[in-house]
């Protein structure tokens, strides 16, 4: 007994997408072959719409707007002087959503679990060093460095903080402490001795 | 900041899948968003593929053959006069794997966690019903209960079994018993005591 060939090959290329398992895919493709092909083509013109996205060649966030570069690095009242580096484009999207940042980012890409920046990643903070020396007194005011703060975002950080530290006149983290919400009694000590430090 | 069009579409399609929550959607999204526009465009190409699949009129498998019926119904040599009756396509599979089974199937599809038979259930079965009675005799020799012995399961079982008893000289389930490589310790004791009297 054969598995449809187009079943076997949608299985391939949806178990290579991140969390989804053989198993699951296999649920999803005879889903997805048992309803009105409708559905399958609707997927289908969904993904192929996403692989006509453009990657902002200045922070690497993905966008669809005409020009080149995306909407927050083509504004002019965002702040150039102020360059966040994230890991992912959803960071981008969470630091949007607070309201409480008029800089620009630099989108690292996803960290990865065995430490060391890949060669995308270099490229990317070549280019950005490219850019600020490109700009007047070679330097930026602030370069935030907002990677989470875990094991390998914090390895990542480090990694950035010394690549790109002759570039920027000060270097900041994103602050430590109790999320809102969150309870004292289960904080970690070093949250908490964050938290403490940091009182205001 | 907006989510770009494309990804938010990706999204809402996407997480309408079996098993595929909104936060997965979106890791996905940007995830073929960054790649180079193949790894997206093929996804599309394999979605559109499934779409093209059939489902067999008969025992409603999805196939590719040429044919209207599917691989096994259009076999000369699988005993019509046998008839499983699954869950899913995946339990075809799994059944034929085994290589014991030369008779055919009725997939009535995914069983509801409400009871009761979905009217696409209830059209299958019909579908069955008049196929029996264009057949010698008006009856099969065995219908199989091959649905999974879990609550649901055995819910579906029961009403299949009332609809179908008078088009089957035999009706018969899949034995239960300890699973080759499971150990007697965690058995249940149902399972146990159909073991036990199952032994031979």
């Amino acid at each position: 007994m054969k598995i449809p060939e187009p079943i076997r090959g949608f299985v391939d290329t949806l178990s290579q997408l991140p969390g989804i398992g053989p198993r699951q895919a296999i649920r999803i493709a005879f889903h997805l072959a048992g309803r009105s092909p409708d559905t399958a083509f609707s997927l289908a013109r969904a993904a192929e719409r996403l692989g006509e996205l453009k990657t902002c060649p200045r922070c690497f966030y993905i966008h669809e707007s005409d020009a080149s570069l995306c909407e927050i690095c083509s504004s002019p009242i965002r702040n150039t002087q102020i360059i966040a580096v994230v890991e992912k484009e959803t960071d981008v999207l969470s630091m949007e959503n607070t309201g409480k940042f008029d800089g620009t980012y630099l989108v690292l890409g996803n960290i990865k679990k065995t430490g060391g920046l890949s060669e995308t990643q270099k490229a990317r903070l070549e280019s950005l060093k490219k850019r600020i020396m490109a700009m007047e007194g070679e330097m930026i005011r602030e370069l935030i460095l907002a990677l989470s703060p875990t094991t390998f975002g914090d390895m990542a950080s480090r990694m950035v903080e010394q690549e790109l530290s002759p570039y920027a006149t000060k270097m900041t983290k994103l602050g430590r402490g109790i999320p809102t919400g969150g309870e004292i009694e289960f904080a970690d000590p070093e949250t908490l001795g964050e938290a403490i430090r940091r009182r205001d």
